[in-house]
């Protein structure tokens, strides 16, 4: 199991920094609910998480792991920094429901994934905000 | 509240690295939940919550945090490393509730706090396991 979860994150990354929105969501299980960033609207359901992937690896985003991943039973947590060029305002809009600078960025986030017994990701929180963001 | 919570997690360093049970203690509202690591049995309430940190902190456990602490709306997620010294059996299986090495050694985890409107935390959710523990 653990294999199994450590196998998803990384997938998890490769898909992201390849702009592969369905990849990203093939790891999620069909009911699987995603909170980017923790309070804000919750995501229901794969379509749903689908459309937030397409819009965030749109602007070529790209995630770099920092740290282990921590597996705790079928949770795993884990560190990264975002590196985004320039967004439009529409796309930051829609896409993280939060005020973003509109040139380039980094955004150190964490991210906790609670996974079912197929290894599917069931729920997913990311930790992030204006605090968080670094203009480049 | 965005600095309040930041002050609560340095002064959860701070209390840890000075050994101060009670101190960490009042940093968490009345009636919080600790569930560490997640998967294992949530302490409800400031008496159990402070004996499990009396125990934590007894064997000397040192933290030193990895990172920005992430600030979500009134959460906060942050990694760090814990380094321990030798600890006996019997604390180990009270403190933790997973089988440790009987050397010394380093964790590496990610917590999560959620925070009230006065700043205090009612939820702490920490990420590792024996994935994330190196003999030292």
């Amino acid at each position: 199991m653990s294999e199994k979860m450590i196998k998803a994150v990384d997938e998890y990354f490769e898909f992201f920094n390849n702009q592969d929105a369905e990849g990203i969501a093939q790891l999620y299980a069909n009911n699987a609910k995603v909170t980017d960033p923790v309070g804000t609207p919750t995501k229901v359901g794969k379509e749903a998480i689908l459309s937030f992937y397409k819009l965030a690896v749109k602007n070529g985003a790209r995630l770099k792991r920092n740290g282990p991943i921590r597996i705790s039973q079928n949770f795993a947590a884990f560190a990264f920094t975002v590196s985004v060029g320039a967004m439009t305002s529409v796309d930051k809009d829609v896409a993280v429901e939060v005020e973003l600078p509109k040139g380039g960025m980094s955004i150190d986030v964490i991210d906790t994934f609670k996974f079912n017994e197929e290894g599917q990701i069931t729920e997913m929180n990311a930790y992030w905000g204006p605090s968080n963001i670094t203009q480049i």
